[in-house]
């Protein structure tokens, strides 16, 4: 589990398998079945821990769906009335963020600033 | 496997779970296995069929997050390089196509058209 540094975001975890494959294709049966129930896992533990009502499961699975990092992940959003002025803003702020991330690392949030949410939502799973 | 009536996209397949759960939550983990794994099939159809380079694969898990149909699913959409403007507007078209969908049947695309598609498709998982 990576927690990323979107900003403007309430949160943006990702859940990835631990072998590093590019595309969700290249995942074995057992891999997908244990990426997705440790993401919904994880969604429970997000919806609660950020207040949302509601969660965004997203992959992005290959360049023209907007894959920049070569290693299969899932995206995982808690979701909650009014967090977008329009519903689905949430993937074109997650698509500009990937591009700022690229080329702009200073607007990264800070490794102790993800350290401690990570400390804060493992707890969750202990 | 359902087939959207989302005249706008080249295509946008679903994958439900038999038994009908609201959240993704609700889904025990020989189901979530089960979804993902046909999921990953659905996708590798897809993708081939209708040509694509990538997947979008996204759960609106809850209304907050868009979701209009009481029953967890799975959108798998093939993407291939300018297919929207902007990459991310594929969900605004969703979103947007959802809203049409509750108030404007006869948007949507008909039922001969529909199976004619399904058939298409259903060879591949023969």
């Amino acid at each position: 589990m990576l927690f990323r540094d979107a900003p403007e975001l309430t949160a943006d975890v990702l859940v990835c398998p631990l072998r590093p494959v590019e595309r969700f294709r290249d995942l074995r049966p057992d891999e997908v079945a244990d990426l997705f129930q440790a993401t919904q896992r994880v969604g429970m533990v997000v919806e609660k821990h950020f207040q949302g009502t509601s969660l965004t499961f997203s992959i992005q699975d290959g360049p023209e769906a907007g894959q920049t990092v070569k290693h299969v992940h899932v995206h995982v959003l808690p979701r909650k009335a009014g967090d977008f002025h329009r519903n689905d803003s949430v993937y074109d702020e997650l698509q500009k963020h990937d591009k700022e991330e690229e080329d702009s690392p200073t607007l990264w949030r800070s490794e102790e600033e993800m350290a401690s949410e990570a400390a804060a939502l493992r707890v969750y799973f202990q």
